[in-house]
């Protein structure tokens, strides 16, 4: 079918390089889709520096990575029914089995013999990707095409903030979001859309911070000058906020977390620590009736559904977080913004 | 109104004393209870025992301790309408305040205000003790005289086996128990009674995990000898437990918890750690989804009735996990046998 | 204590007249409240007009009707701790037992012993009234004292549209509310509020269809003109409305209602139908899996923590539904007003 | 492949006949089963009776029937990864889209575009029938072969008793279960099995009674000499029962059921009523804030691990339910027996 350009890891080291290299053809049940944007996760500077994670986790060099992705289905391989060529879609990046016990009860999302997108498989930063048909979410209208490959993390950001228990402690009550990357830029506005009231935001980058107050933070904290938990407390007449979103994977933080949520309170933990936590269980959890949840991926398909309505009725705007687009040529740049810490999410136009 | 025998804490130290003293009097909204029996809790050998956490804990003395009790309505205070003189009632520990948000949210026993009897009060111990109105719960008709004691820590197991989420995720799922002193005994029996499937038991005293097979546990394993985190694993098919209750405290045990838990699993705390505790979040917490939660006392009144149900019907027969029984004065011996490794729920009766 | 207007039945008929009788004095455990503002429901409308639910429900005459009210705590009884003179309140009016198996499980609000403020006792039309302390809710900063009254029937919204399930299918999820006096007025608020996307107003009359408007609904149905099953089932793909809440209690509503209810959708039912209703069960509640959940009160005390944050925060403006203001005196033009079909809540100030 | 015999609707009225047909062919995605068991629906009556239902409902004949079916998959066709040839399983009989927006949040049960084996395809009164890989459950140890087609209706049962919303109200609880046929009857064992208390059932017909009693039931009731309602109120202490499992159909029963149900109870409706139903909504629905759940299928496929588990393990015995089994060519002497009265479940045999 044709050449294309891709961002290949060539070697087990830092940095990647573009290559021309053959269009994949889509399998059974698969779809091939031109890559319209494909932004830069936390995942991809991983692989990009290639720290210790990426040496355990990425099973082969060379490959092409990059998961959050939109664009338009090319062609359809056999066996593939509801989505046609031309349609433009947004990929859930989780491929799950199908026939594991989590998948047979609906949670395909944390299935046993998970693969990851551009993780697993040849990813999305290049001219085309191949997804499974079944991971090809159809945009529809109402969503800008350029913020479409946004709709993956903001896909975290919705399941973090409704919890795998449903989202009922969300209105109404006080909710505390650590760490505002991204994902934890996009649980502000969630939670505000969904009646949450106050929404604390706890982030020392004071550019990220600002963002937050633009995405609809009641309250923003610096954690490098302040006391969050004290703040947390007092503003919540001593309750403490009933929903914490732990969204910075900082060890210090997670620890906070438990200590600013209210008796009965939960957490949403989506943020991966670098290693191993410790934490006060008699007081912050055991005593208090905490609820800890373990938060990864979407909810397959319950959460897409949830975001494209939040996106394309407006009642949350994800501009303010897109800082910056590049072409795909210009991935070095793309990428050392993304890392600059002057940034919140980087996409790339491969088309461009 | 008379004296009676009472064991006291006279100084802050090791040990206990009786003492004759003066018969309390209810106030407005209480009752008198005259004592059938007073069960001893781990709380309790930490009180008598002066340990670190008695000295921080333990706001004056001297002081009547225990908080295990039932017994007969002496007499009955101002505003008291729906207890009469001569019920048979056990006792609610926890004593909320009724007015703070978390009390007026209908999670009383996680009240911003709360007592415990018997630690904040004095206890039951005694030929008869004081309790609110409100936390005397009627016993009725099913349940022997001689058990009632243990329906408060029985309805500890009770909370920790539903969780605080309902327990949907109980029955014909696998539920494992880690540490078998009452408490897990109880829930061993409890997740039996709720159609659980299947019960793994992990205990390193043998005369317990005995006991626990008594209970009705499917798997025996000793941790002290076994890795219990592989063979609940291979025992789920590779699963995991999808429901486990944590009753030992030991941070190790804790750690293993939630190894073998299943994705999308439930653990219940229960036990008290002696420190913070040490996690692995992201593989086991965040990866897994798992739902970790705190669980303390009983909701003030579901699982009351939920305890009254399964013993008065014999779905648990708790007679096997009462091992011992002593007359209040023979105290030192209840003491020395609770803490022997050799026991499982000791009961004193004060009037025998 | 002195003397005070009240609006009283005197007789078992039609009507009602203002009498002076003596400032009632606050029982143990009761407060006594100058009351501000109290407004009319339809249930003073029955009571006003006696009909025959009135003639059957009202045990006694003469009585002070009357129960949504907010006032001025003037006194305390006995036993009253947590409420001071001073204090700006509003009433919740059911008035729970405290003991019954339904209130000892956090459940009050349906308790098996219920009594009603202003319908088994006598009620809030009146410069002054008695209600429990327990009842007494501490109004706080942000609400205006005229809106206050309202709390009551908000609530009664509130709980509506969150259900008694929590509410997790409300946000993102198209949402139909049948019926627009002021609990479904309100209900519109709330739905949005809460992330509801669309929100549809099914409403004959054509004032209040546009008060709906204001309110925040989407879509405005009339009826008595168009189809509304058809509307809303075109509307949302075919899938029809996953939340449903049925405010008219008109039986024809209620058929159209689990009609245009989605599969695995819910409808609250809190419109109370004049006879029995007939339904579709085999197509419209068992193959479609419907959830009907029968409405009444509010949660106490959760849905007034809850209330009290849509207030005071401005996430939901109740001016639009407070359509008229009269004082005391003119009780009758206030009640044609009411009946009139011109009005949504009309409020009467004892004080002006 | 060569021919089977087939019972087989030929015209549309009453019976059917057996022929000897080509054995179906697998397609893509799809398995051949060689039915060791079928057992016999009431909708197998319905079709074999031909009323006014099936006459409405059946697409076009000649077409096999039957869709209760355990047996050996024979072949696979392309596309079929997880089953192989010589896998014992049972059939899910909702045969669903996978793309719907029911399909695409875990509720395929009732997917918009559901078509139902042996109503909308040819079914399994045959030597062989082709079910899609994904409705084929292999069956594992501890289940009997021959008890196997009857995990079908036995899931059936499952889901009404734990509802959809957990069934976290049934343990400790009283249940009453209207309607022994043989969901029912399963429904009354599945109840004690996972602890409730006391289970109620209540039936008409002696012989289905015995059978409740030998499942389980703590209290047998005949509706048609004593009152349920009066019974099941009085037996619990004036709460009535908190779960309510209607599988009768019948409207006075429907609405005895509201009746009897305990404020905030639950109801599951499963039973197909004739027509239209009259219920009292304000005293029996919205006052007592009832929950009625609707309640179709299993869900595909937490339901089937439950009564996998429930089944395998021995939990649940389905051996009373079971009355009768007949080789296929007797199917004239099959179907009289399961219209008589005097039969709960009836298996045929193909290949016997």
């Amino acid at each position: 079918m044709g050449t294309m350009r891709a961002l290949r890891k060539t070697s087990k080291g830092r940095g990647a390089g573009l290559e021309e290299i053959a269009i994949p053809e889509p399998g059974e049940g698969e779809v091939l889709v031109r890559v319209h944007a494909a932004s830069i996760c936390g995942t991809d500077l991983h692989i990009y520096e290639w720290n210790e994670w990426a040496e355990n986790r990425i099973p082969r060099v060379p490959m092409t990575f990059g998961h959050e992705v939109a664009g338009w289905v090319e062609a359809v391989g056999p066996e593939v029914h509801h989505v046609q060529p031309g349609a433009f879609v947004a990929a859930e990046t989780h491929i799950a089995c199908g026939i594991c016990s989590t998948c047979r009860t609906g949670r395909a999302h944390i299935c046993r013999n998970l693969r990851i997108l551009g993780v697993d498989t040849d990813g999305a930063f290049a001219g085309y990707v191949v997804v499974p048909a079944q991971n090809a979410w159809v945009v529809g209208e109402g969503i800008h095409p350029d913020h479409a490959s946004v709709m993956e993390p903001f896909g975290n950001a919705v399941h973090a903030t409704f919890g795998t228990e449903g989202g009922e402690d969300l209105p109404t009550n006080p909710v505390a979001v650590i760490g505002c990357g991204p994902i934890g830029l996009f649980s502000v506005a969630i939670a505000r859309a969904l009646g949450a009231w106050k929404v604390f935001a706890i982030e020392p980058n004071a550019e990220r911070r600002a963002l937050a107050g633009k995405m609809g933070a009641d309250l923003l904290i610096d954690p490098s000058a302040e006391d969050p938990v004290e703040i947390v407390t007092r503003e919540t007449d001593g309750n403490g906020a009933e929903v914490v979103l732990e969204m910075s994977g900082n060890a210090k933080a997670i620890d906070q977390g438990t200590r600013m949520l209210a008796r009965g309170g939960r957490m949403s933990l989506l943020g991966l620590p670098d290693g191993p936590v410790t934490l006060d269980l008699n007081d912050q959890v055991i005593f208090k009736e905490a609820k800890i949840l373990g938060i990864t991926g979407r909810e397959m398909f319950r959460t897409w559904q949830q975001t494209t309505t939040l996106l394309s009725t407006g009642r949350v705007d994800v501009s303010p977080v897109i800082t910056h687009r590049f072409p795909l040529e210009r991935f070095e740049e793309a990428f050392e913004t993304a890392a600059s810490g002057h940034a919140a999410k980087v996409i790339m136009f491969p088309g461009s």
